[in-house]
């Protein structure tokens, strides 16, 4: 298959922006990734955007003409791919399928989310869409309490503590204060996320992924032709999906997302490498289990070991693998569109060593990891400086 | 590139489904494309499905792993793609890429819409999201209105009249009537349809095509695997899309789909053909002018002829080109997501010379034509025995 490679990445800030406009947003991040790439817009052959939920956020479908209009690209093609929160990372995954068949080699792929513009009852609902309507929503579980209901089946089987939880959250806003894209840069204690407020038991408010605006861009060129346009392209090693029942009920253990595990076996194969050998991995931690069923279903860590993985500081910054190191979805923010493409920035400018503070020493090998729902879709990619 | 065939396709029946639900149609169409291409739920490798506003009609987004659960596919990945009404045409074009780029042999690809479980002013808000919510819709302008400002400048600039406009809708009323999935089976007569309502001038009732449910699968295969599984399978010969401007106030004109223009001509590159090879087209008529439109910016007929070619009888079943054989989006039904997708099985189904009594005879080449919106997007492909 031929290789592909990310050649540059833009954000907007992630935040609540009731200044900037859904559409602003894409041509914001849009301009950033070709000046970080080094092209125009003429270089650009296809895009792909990652959108979930702006018919029901904005009244708008049809985000990729959208976008390519906004960008000034029409008439270029441009494809929306929707996958929940991990509509980011298919989208990202199409732009490298439509690269490796040979039929184009300058790609871009973008994710959105303008998810601020209603209110919090009526974004939840929105989100609520990411699991099952009629099995679930319907019936009152929003995505707080389906991962609630996964915290309190860890905690039962594997000792897992609300210490260990929240210690997740404690170390992705320390990452946060380093990056400047992200939401909350604002440090927290153990004892302040502790004693939050209770959202669906074992989960407090800072567990929890916030309702955030943002877009982000990346930049995707065949390997054979890469170097022309940057020094330093990332090559994208492993590119794996998979898919488990969309509501809770039909799966087979609420301890793992079982899509997680198989796109990532798959990935690994695909990379030959093995866990070990990621130095850094943005995992998708829209809540703080989330983080810990991540590195266990990543194979970072053993099945039940992710809590005290987490408690000993093994997911810090230059650790045994640095977790989230952009802040995650909890402290960067999580506008789930743009997620999954955000981490593929954050992976990028890790490995071309341009992530200042927050940077990991020497890094070899990153890993993206953006799960859609309450894990009915996992999308893992690896990348490897080029 | 590695090429790529039609091996199976599967419809529902189109029209108003109160008794089956969303996820049923597709497993319905699923199963009928499972038949169709003499291959088990365990040969396919992936899915792409295409639909375009669940989240609005339904409360439901993440469609793809929905897909993937309801055939009973989980772990596959699975993808949904969106692109308004070209949303069955972009997910096509996903799947033969996936093919094409080596990772995949076998893909099904799905379209679906559940459009009558809201009410008809709801829907049409819905599809609205197609067009720029911001600069048309907000201020009132449905689809209906959108193409009847296209269909009265094409009637100023080249003399089309209503008579020629609703002889699109009774050719393709005819045409249904051997169309056993069609959602009008009943001819209708040009006094009918110029006697009919009036929806936004001049676009009568049957102008317009209806609000439908239905699904549509086909079951794509690497060319060179194809005849393993079914001894006719149909190659795509050419996969093109293009975008233009949301709104229409940005178009350079209102009397060609420029969109359309660009895909068709690097279409027909790719199929090393021209438009006098092409035997049938099922074209885009969401209105009865997108119809005359399409045969214009296709190339079947010269710009501002298509209205004359169209009442001389020159796209009827088996005349110069037949012009949507199935009875189109007008009579077979038009559930959004699903449209792209059932265009794909129509030319399967007739290349085979499977079409029964609406069979256009000793045909070679088929081409389908998928619009999103007013023609923000346009998808064109080109199929040929193998």
């Amino acid at each position: 298959m031929r290789k592909v490679s990310i050649i540059g990445g833009g954000l907007t800030h992630f935040g609540e922006h009731w200044e900037i406009s859904f559409r602003e947003m894409v041509a914001e991040a849009g301009a950033k990734a070709l000046h970080d790439s080094k092209i125009e817009g003429k270089d650009i052959q296809a895009i792909y955007g990652g959108c979930m939920a702006s018919g029901r956020l904005l009244g708008q479908e049809h985000v990729g003409a959208l976008i390519a209009d906004q960008l000034g690209l029409n008439p270029l093609p441009s494809t929306r791919c929707e996958a929940a929160c991990a509509s980011g990372g298919v989208a990202l995954r199409q732009g490298i399928q439509a690269i490796a068949s040979g039929m184009y080699d300058v790609v871009a792929v973008g994710g959105v989310e303008k998810m601020t513009e209603v209110s919090v009852e009526e974004a939840s609902l929105a989100l609520g869409g990411a699991g099952d309507q009629e099995w679930e929503l319907f019936n009152g579980a929003t995505f707080p309490a389906l991962y609630a209901l996964m915290a309190k089946r860890h905690m039962l089987e594997y000792g897992t503590t609300e210490e260990q939880l929240a210690l997740c959250a404690v170390k992705n806003h320390a990452n946060a204060v380093h990056n400047e894209y992200a939401q909350f840069r604002s440090p927290i204690t153990l004892e302040q996320a502790m004693n939050a407020s209770v959202i669906a038991s074992p989960l407090k408010l800072f567990d929890c992924s916030p309702i955030s605006d943002g877009a982000a861009v990346v930049i995707l060129a065949a390997s054979d032709v890469a170097k022309k346009f940057v020094d330093e392209p990332v090559e994208v090693i492993a590119s794996a999906q998979a898919s488990d029942s969309l509501a809770l009920t039909g799966r087979e253990t609420l301890t793992s997302l079982k899509a997680t595990q198989i796109a990532a076996k798959d990935a690994f194969k695909q990379a030959k490498i093995t866990p070990k050998d990621v130095d850094l991995a943005e995992v998708h931690d829209c809540f703080t289990i989330a983080e810990i069923l991540a590195i266990e279903d990543l194979g970072f860590f053993p099945k039940g070991k992710g809590g005290k993985a987490t408690e000993d500081g093994e997911t810090a910054l230059n650790s045994t693998v640095s977790v989230n190191t952009s802040g995650g979805l909890k402290a960067c923010g999580h506008p789930v569109g743009a997620t999954g493409v955000k981490q593929a920035v954050e992976c990028l400018w890790q490995l071309q060593g341009k992530a200042g503070q927050r940077q990991v020493k020497d890094a070899e090998y990153a890993l993206s990891h953006n799960v859609g729902g309450s894990g009915a879709t996992a999308v893992v990619h690896i990348y490897k400086k080029l």
